[in-house]
């Protein structure tokens, strides 16, 4: 289901995404409301995303909008509703950027429900890569994420294992990878989801938004992710930097946790990570060991 | 709200309606969802719409798709998805008809709120009209209803005072008119709902689907409504035919009633109607008259 306001919302957000500036006496006719409604929607919407009205003009900030960015290398397709990013970017060429502001079949890992609120920012980016970079790839994604958040918007984000991203304990960002064989290369669907300027949405996350205390330009993100992005390949290269970094980022490193996996529950404290990115687990038991493909959920006790 | 279901729907209808046939996996792709969803989807569309799939191609029948018809002398736009069809005609110029698969904010008679389902035709006709041709409009357009539905689907169409189409008791069509001042003529706004292959959306209501135990193509009721609707004035002239038409349509006379009204309830039978559009109604309480602007609710009892 999805609100009757969610959804008049975002055919405002697809107009304007195509022509910036708009009057909203025109916006109401082209969505068929009122223009009182119209204002109503925008004073809403001006929580979520950097718009504005002046005089009767509603105008999108173009560095908020990720249809103003043409990114050298690759295709950029800015989508207002779709089932899911990764499905759009299966029919796409490699070197795809695929972006929506809503998602009515978002996936998270272990085919988890996903659920979607405006101002983030859910995107798909779809590459080849060698063998070595995709095995990679589940630790230099978060890498990535996390010196973004700490060296452009100086905030002390650490990783949840395997690959959430969290600040202050809350999951800010979310990334789901899938693969397809392709000749001799592999075509890496990269998966994020990041809580931007929308408002968190479900207990236990936050978004930059809450963070920092104001909305920020989600093309500033966009850009130096895409920029990191086309850079995978490079960065796999320095294998013991990024294991180390991953390692330096990890919160879940000397946590208790408790984790959810298809042969039951572990509980127990986190001693240790392997080579492929498994958690080794101090429990009651003895040790043992957690990888992302068997374990469903974890939670951080202490 | 909305469902999901019957949004991806509506994303997939408007691929079709620009393009007539797909290929079922590249409208997956563009809706982002998987092949077997989107082919599941079209099982379902298909019982309101006249669309096939054919070896993996999904066709929709030119004759059901609004967009295909170029009525001369008429500007026509088919939406996915609207507010309300009168409120995108307001920004549109003379002898405009726009047409919407779903209302989000559609309205009907009083206010009343205004049920919507796939399949139907939900279009507001603007056309100009001079002072007499407006003041018949009322009655003019049921009447224009009720010729189409005898005479190009046989049926025993009739009318429901003031201005709803019925069929065996139940409601099949609906007319809403707005006006505005516009130099010396008046522009009309007139809002047609007409369930065609939709499933009857509330108790009481039926659609051709329902009554002709088959789907229909919806382009031959608009190319006909359309033409009765650019002879309006014409049928104006002939004031004394269309009161006859309209009387002789009307199943109301003659039948015991509960109206409500602003000024309370009316119970008792119709014996006669004024030549503004009003009703007698014999009451325990003498002859009452009830006039379309304070009647919220009329019900036929016997």
């Amino acid at each position: 289901m999805i609100g009757r306001n969610t959804l008049l919302k975002l055919m405002i957000l697809e107009k304007l995404r195509d022509k910036n500036q708009y009057v909203v006496r025109e916006l109401a006719w082209d969505i068929g409301t009122k223009p009182e409604y119209v204002n109503m929607l925008i004073s809403d919407l001006k929580k979520n995303y950097l718009i504005d009205v002046d005089r009767g003009v509603v105008y999108w900030n173009p560095a908020d909008n990720p249809s103003t960015l043409k990114p050298w290398g690759w295709s950029l397709e800015h989508k207002m509703i779709v089932g899911s990013t990764q499905e759009v970017a299966r029919g796409r060429g490699p070197w795809s950027v695929v972006i929506a502001e809503y998602m009515l079949l978002g996936r998270g890992r272990h085919g988890k429900k996903w659920v979607c609120s405006l101002g983030g920012l859910w995107i798909t980016f779809k590459l080849p890569v060698d063998p070595v970079t995709a095995s990679l790839a589940p630790i230099i994604l978060p890498v990535i994420l996390v010196r973004i958040f700490r060296k452009n918007y100086d905030l002390s984000a650490g990783i949840k294992w395997p690959n959430d991203i969290i600040i202050d304990g809350k999951k800010i960002a979310g990334i789901l990878l899938e693969a397809e064989a392709f000749k001799d290369q592999i075509l890496l669907y990269i998966g994020i989801g990041l809580n931007i300027n929308n408002d968190p949405p479900l207990e236990g996350t936050t978004s930059l938004k809450e963070v920092l205390g104001r909305l920020t330009p989600r093309n500033r993100f966009l850009s130096l992710l895409i920029g990191w992005i086309a850079r995978l390949k490079k960065l796999a290269e320095d294998q013991d930097e990024i294991r180390k970094s991953y390692i330096e980022y990890l919160e879940t490193l000397n946590k208790t946790i408790v984790a959810k996996t298809y042969s039951g529950e572990i509980r127990g404290k986190v001693v240790d990570v392997g080579d492929s990115g498994e958690l080794i687990v101090e429990t009651e038991k003895g040790l043992k060991i957690l990888d992302p493909v068997t374990t469903i959920e974890l939670r951080h006790i202490k």
